[in-house]
């Protein structure tokens, strides 16, 4: 996280508030607004269950080391926009509440940056990766023209859905991807915690993750897609996948295969991705790594292990570029579901809407 | 493993041999020999550093209760077909022996069956799955033809191509593959051992297996390939793989997307999977399961720690058969790659070729 | 599991039935009992969720293969002694309803084989290994007694306490324990499902298990106690323990440090272990393995995962007999939790008490 | 690690050297020295096979993000006192080599800081961990009047021994250790690379570390003795140990069961290990984390996967401290075995050399 002063004219961070903090994807909204140089974590909000209680009582903390004191000693709140009073709001909700609880906040005129699922198909909500498509955050004006209120609700993609498109996009771009086959083989930690049993997993594969071909396949196409006249139109290609459980803590790996409009070599394809440099207003934003995409020439990588870390958790790497068989090039992508492809994406999605004036207001 | 009598009217088992028999593939086909209704291992050969000593002593048993201690005691003797004296010979070698030994073998009259990739895309070398393409066995009159040897070399093939072909024989025989996108993630069973090493592996995926993808692509194609006129047509079709190393022990798991020259729909294709018997010919074969092929109806199998040893290992195990948005049809097929596709493969090679005559000389 | 014929002269097999059938440790006994020469299952309880489902529909069965389907399609019932007709019940309730339902199965006349916990520690409550001290059994009667009921409640001893009970009962009798320091790495099967979330134990040890210290140390002293006049004294010697979670799936290691009255050297300990066979009344049981006690010679022996399945799961295996720099004998034990440390241990309970003629009336 | 300026009057890094660069623990040391603020690392040595490749070349990099290209492009030289230049050398060779090799480079006149177990227990070399027994570097000026070179050999210690010895000083000193129990589970990057085969770890406990045993059991009593009169005293205690491998990437958990001549409390023993502060001449040496110790209040903690980094791999964390029923106090111990327990332990111990004085010839 780079130290860029805060946009604006502004002398003081924006307020914020964490909802659904207690959980694994909250958690990791903690991690990454604990020390960030826009925004000052002034609420954690959480279940009825915890609500009252401190927050490093209330949460069993899963990975690295735990919050400053400043965040432990916090008194978890209600996640009610009556109570909460920052008016710029992540959102680690479960998809059975966040429909509800997320639309109360906006019409409360709060800016909800939602990593839930509920909002993210609907044509006025912006799905964004913001080096890959944030344009598409003038969504937010049709939303509110067509709802009605002076908040907002900006969402981050499912994890796997993130990783393939920071992969492909600057190759859509360019080539127009016509076909596109896709099988994940991803991290427990993306079914959150307590997740997955151990049972299950320990020296298995789980070749079924319930909902997750129908997200992938279809947040894909919208993340590719282009904004327009008001609205976004969808990517347009063919594509299908098989999505995986593997034993792997962290990071999702999807291999690719892919059919183009114009057709690059493995080498023009490379190339194309090493000098993609991500939308140009998103240089320098805190969160967003000096190389969203990084393309690696080892012939065994990426791997979760080794790899997933890169860039702090937001470098997506690939790897394993070749020619294919049967459609044009294969190749293999990996991505830290749970940084670039759940919190971190929110917190870049706000980063990006402090440059851009939106959050002046709030 | 059924307990028929020995074919034709044969009184006394067949004397066998394994070459490599300390190995990882070497001791499963001990597993398998050392209580067979028709065959009689008289034999454990393997390289110089064992030759001489107690199988027991030169072994590091790997898996499940040790052979017995008739076994055990047995010295191990050179492979060279001069020493070994079985007319029938299993082989477990490394492939940078196998060439030249096997060759050696089959001029010297032996009948060997093979787990190396050597000889397996010579034209005129049976690669087979009993079940699939038990008729390519007559490649063997061509074999000694050509070559002038009154012995003969069959093969089995690579673990993730029989896996894969088990599965799609029925499908491709009524329906017609004309695509096919293979990504596996396989067990590391497979590298024999040692193998892989721990700190590769634990918690992580390795997207790729040297030579691996060329082996599974082009052996798919010469098992479902058809026979005549002395020859093996490959299948034709296109096909595509992605190779993958995950943590799991045993059990190669295979997402595959196919297209058809006639595409079934999954009820069709499913049906056609479940009334398959495989080769008439193949059926009561002793280590023969009675279903080659299984279809699950749950909806997160097969999987690897639960199902690999259906039909004590040599059952590959289907599931989630559902429409493609690309192509026609999506499912996953799963089977024991140190079973089914190694050891198990060529012992079923050679009870095949028991019922047929051919080893009535031997 | 031998077949052997039904004791006394009874034509036909007792009936019986399990309570908490869908759990895991309700699989266990299903699968134990699905095929059991003496016991007919009749019947299965589980709680008012699942109670009129069919098993097979209120069952996520975990490992190996599903039970026959007649066991399927049998409709759960409710753990109520007026619902349940089977004279004998097998008990794999959670511990927090396991008091309550327990004793009123006894009150109603019934013997309760439990899994459970809550009465194990009670001094007229057999915990019985049945090569160990099966003659606790006779605590029975003044179970009945006191409590005035014509059932009884029979307990399977913890999992580490049953492996470390087996492995030491010979020495004990022998060279009388004086100090005893135990150290558990355990699998995740023994909490159960969904139990261990995979996200605490992928790639880690967790140095602590919930109240299994205090269970371990007093149910060993229990189990190694003698029997005299109506009563059990415990052993008496100092035991203390470290309990480890480990990503294993089946299988408790246990490290364990001795100082006897009387030390054997590591032969003669080996020696007495080897030659020891268990209470005589026990030989022939049919889930009793021919040597409840095995000592391997292997210097890296026991494994979980190459020894957990020794007679079927009802074998402890010991291994690394050895000197001890400060007592006098370190050695290692390994055996399966959730069969011999759980359902199995239960199904031998019974099959001792079927043989004392208990049942009788039943 | 602190940007400490460099002690003494110097103005210029030191010069240093590591042989055996290329293996894991190697790669540990070239990590640790990439950007050290006192050392610069201006040569890497390793075997014929390596010597004259580029160092990235030759090297399969295990883990975390390469070394910069000035040391990936560096050429591997032999590792010979005539070829390195450097006067101060960080040995990771292999036991079977290290004993010829490091002999010469210190009868070279070189300072050798060595991580090999051959001369560990000699009695004039010093096995030392800075906090714990820096004062037993006095053992140079002995070393060096006994063999009659200007050079000298210091190693670090066996990595559980590292562990245990750190969680145990403070204790010694004040309570005085009269017997002690360890019981370890060591992380697979212990074993180096390869190392332990997957086939053998994968779900699995070996109960078995070659040699492991006694090397923790003599390191403890060394490195927990006194210096006087130019001679290390054993610290005389008793110890037994159980080693065990665990499928663990990273950290050593050690299950500790404490007799004291003046017993503690458990608050007494918390206390006493959270104000230990370690040898003051260490502090604020570079690598030296502040809290080379720290106990934690978390019931199920320390765990590999979450505490292994404290101190950026150079803390140790202990937990569980409780009374024991047999002896006084029992609780768990982990630390880092690649860090602090190897390359990290040396590289202190150089920064301690530095400090005072003994760098100033070199």
């Amino acid at each position: 996280m780079t130290n860029q002063p805060i946009p604006g004219k502004r002398k003081t961070k924006w307020p914020v508030a964490v909802l659904g903090a207690t959980g694994a994807v909250g958690q990791n909204f903690i991690r990454l607004l604990a020390d960030h140089p826009w925004f000052d974590l002034v609420e954690v909000a959480a279940s009825e269950r915890s609500a009252g209680r401190k927050y490093g009582e209330a949460t069993r903390w899963l990975e690295g080391p735990p919050p400053p004191s400043s965040i432990q000693n916090r008194r978890v709140i209600a996640c009610d926009p009556g109570v909460v009073s920052a008016p710029i709001v992540f959102s680690a909700l479960d998809a059975v509440v966040a429909g509800e609880v997320e639309m109360a906040f906006a019409k409360a005129g709060k800016f909800v940056l939602s990593n839930a699922k509920n909002f993210r198909m609907e044509p006025d909500v912006p799905l964004v990766i913001p080096e890959v498509n944030g344009d598409h955050l003038a969504l937010i004006e049709c939303q509110r023209k067509r709802r009605g209120w002076d908040g907002a609700i900006v969402t981050n993609a499912n994890c796997s859905a993130t990783v393939a498109a920071v992969a492909l996009a600057p190759l859509h771009k360019r080539y127009g991807i016509k076909q596109l086959f896709l099988t994940t083989m991803q991290a427990v930690s993306g079914a959150g915690y307590p997740g997955v049993p151990s049972l299950d997993i320990l020296g298995n594969v789980i070749p079924y993750i319930a909902d997750e071909e129908p997200k992938l396949e279809r947040e894909m196409l919208k993340l590719l897609g282009t904004f327009a006249d008001g609205e976004v139109t969808s990517a347009g290609f063919k594509v299908s996948a098989h999505t995986n459980r593997v034993p792997v803590e962290h990071g999702h790996t999807i291999c690719m295969t892919i059919g183009f409009e114009d057709a690059p070599s493995p080498d023009q394809a490379i190339e194309t991705m090493r000098s993609w440099e991500g939308l140009p207003s998103t240089a320098g934003l805190p969160t967003r790594p000096k190389h969203p995409l990084v393309v690696t020439d080892a012939p065994d990588r990426p791997q979760a292990k080794r790899d997933v870390n890169a860039g702090n958790g937001m470098t997506v790497t690939v790897g394993r570029v070749r020619r294919d068989a049967v459609l044009d090039l294969r190749m293999v992508a990996l991505g830290h579901n749970t940084v670039r492809g759940a919190a971190g994406g929110s917190v870049l999605n706000a980063e990006l809407l402090a440059t851009t004036g939106d959050f002046d207001s709030a």
